[in-house]
């Protein structure tokens, strides 16, 4: 049907992704698919008890409030809980350093419209976030890209693009999307060494944090960033945005999530999320607030770490079983997803479509480059399927993989 | 604090509307003020029970599903309803006509970051919705604006407006958010005909239309536009969108609305939209669908009518005692708020100021026009105040205006 919007779309639109793989991704919902494509959570660990008797609860005590508006900060409770909690862990705010965001994805959409000017660069890890790639091509970002690998961000790599001028660094330092690799602590020192001397400010995301099934937990960069030359205060310096969710600790059918910046940036971020959405539901938030005021995160986390630990342990070990020499993959201490590197001759795209028509899927690297590169890249969710699906689904995909290399040494 | 991302801000932040009423309107959350300044709906309304027996039968029967993520267009069964809905109004659509937003005001941004280049003249009446105007301000909208009366927009001032480019019309026909007013039919007809004339289509904003407490129901310009030149075929032509929101008819505190727009204008909005914030809370949509699927809302209308209507009718007559002569007032036949309009030497932000003081308050109507004026006029919200309070606030309110008046008298 032709329209009279058809040719008023603005021209930031041009800028949105390309729908190729939305596409293709459309058949990873049919029920008879294996997909390792979403970033999905277990339902099989969803707190469902928890959160009927907390709807129960407010909606007897606090019905009339639960259903009203409310401040587009965010739940004032919630915002203190989250500044105690953060105190736990190494940085001393309060609940004004707090904003309540409908998930990280509007977090990093409100950074960008406060931030981000046409053509104004950003340093980012490559491969990084997609969402965030998203979110910020249509206030048209530009990327300077840093390599990845198993260690994270290469940070000798950094100092050279941060001589390019970039506006902040994103980093994603635990379980990263898409690669799953974690910043080893000698690099985050490196990080906020370099960030400090060039006076560039750094947004960090830590969806994952708390997810860790091997290995000690590393300090976040916003706590190192408030030791840095001054061990003993631990006062948030400001210059670390940080970014979390309760998507991966409760449940991502809420949307919740926030941000920990500077009081004059959480102002801004106000302003901007007033005009995006006003708030975010006060019915989530209390409910969200009920469940955890009690501590249940901290009773509910290791049975997470238990699930998605397993999940991934069979996951790499049918790998080792099922897929060719030729591909490589890396090995996550946490989080959800891991990455597979498969032979340069081979697109991963390609590989999709075999693998769809045998009832496997999962997400092709190339989109999470923000500068291009990547084709023979892919991204494996290892948190949502069964272990007997994630058996049977990398099998599949084994042979699918077995085939595409096989095909070219036979030519 | 100092903080590296002091000087770090994107340009578009210099469009963010000052914060000098949202300072003073700080005050009207204490207890002891009477505030008619919010649009808050009246929490003695919320079907508090039905929300906490639907919770329960949600998270009893699909708690795995309400918890987990979901696609970014809005869950089905509700698209469907409002489909069916709009039907029955008068408009042929499918539930691949709907997106789902967390409330209007996401709509308003996402419409704003899909049409709006930097520059682009948005057609608007004066005064306007607010968070129309600051969602737009933040993509660099300009205004061209139609005059208001009793009947609406002045349709007669609408040729000039065409001629000069616009790139949409935004009108907010029933029961206008700031003046209560409502377009008559003659001028709906006038409206659409001159758009057809001009080629420039429309975003129509439609919070309260089902809230009306006299007189007869209108057509919405979308029902009007769709049996243009065709009174059989009633199919939607895609040249309004039309915005609606479950706040006003179940609950604020949801944070859920809708959009209608041609298809191509939805699968643009849902790319938009999943750079946003992924999806509306999967929780919030099941329950809004659990509550409203067996014809709820037809039988709670007529009760959020009544309790409206009461209290605009205390409010219109607590006017009529206590308001000095000078002062003039809407006459609203429905939604929630009416518009004040004080002798010209008056300016209403300082009569707020002396109205906090005697601790009523309400919001001066200077900044929803876009293009200047209106210091005189102000904004009263007759919804969410008992009307005990409605009775003793516009009695306060009505010793300062007599006083304001008063002074300038006796000077």
């Amino acid at each position: 049907m032709q329209t009279p919007w058809d040719h008023r779309y603005a021209q930031r639109t041009q800028r949105m992704a390309s729908s190729a793989i939305r596409e293709l991704l459309k058949y990873t919902e049919k029920p008879d698919i294996i997909s390792f494509a979403g970033g999905l959570p277990a339902p099989e660990v969803f707190p469902v008890e928890e959160f009927r008797v907390a709807c129960d609860r407010v909606l007897r005590e606090n019905g009339a409030q639960a259903l009203q508006y409310s401040t587009t900060e965010g739940l004032r409770p919630l915002r203190e809980m989250i500044a105690r909690h953060s105190s736990r862990y190494g940085i001393e705010i309060t609940s004004e350093n707090v904003l309540i965001t409908a998930s990280s994805q509007q977090a990093l959409d409100l950074l960008g419209k406060i931030l981000i000017n046409p053509g104004d660069n950003i340093l980012v890890e490559s491969p990084s976030y997609l969402g965030a790639l998203q979110a910020w091509n249509l206030y048209g970002a530009q990327y300077i890209t840093v390599p990845m690998d198993e260690d994270g961000m290469v940070t000798d790599a950094l100092e050279e693009a941060l001589r390019a001028g970039p506006k902040f660094i994103y980093v994603l330092p635990n379980f990263q999307n898409p690669t799953g690799v974690t910043l080893s602590l000698e690099r985050r020192h490196a990080l906020i060494e370099l960030a400090d001397r060039y006076g560039v400010p750094i947004i960090e995301d830590d969806p994952y944090g708390q997810l860790r099934y091997e290995g000690q937990h590393l300090p976040s960069v916003v706590v190192l960033d408030s030791q840095y030359r001054d061990d003993c205060t631990h006062s948030y310096r400001g210059n670390v945005i940080y970014l979390s969710t309760f998507s991966k600790l409760l449940a991502p059918g809420l949307r919740l999530g926030w941000v920990i910046a500077p009081e004059e940036v959480i102002r801004k971020l106000v302003v901007a999320k007033q005009a995006a959405d006003l708030h975010t539901s006060t019915f989530t938030q209390m409910i969200a607030y009920e469940v955890s005021r009690g501590g249940f995160i901290d009773r509910h986390v290791p049975l997470i770490r238990e699930v998605y630990g397993h999940r991934r342990d069979v996951m790499l070990a049918a790998m080792d079983r099922y897929f060719p020499p030729e591909v490589d993959w890396t090995q996550p201490k946490g989080g959800l997803f891991l990455w597979g590197i498969l032979p340069k001759y081979l697109d991963a795209a390609d590989v999709l479509e075999a693998a769809v028509e045998k009832k496997v899927a999962f997400v092709p690297g190339e989109p999470f480059h923000p500068t291009g590169g990547g084709k023979n890249t892919m991204r494996i969710n290892f948190s949502n399927a069964t272990p007997e699906k994630i058996e049977e689904g990398i099998f599949r995909l084994g042979k699918v993989l077995a085939e595409k290399v096989g095909k070219k040494v036979a030519v």
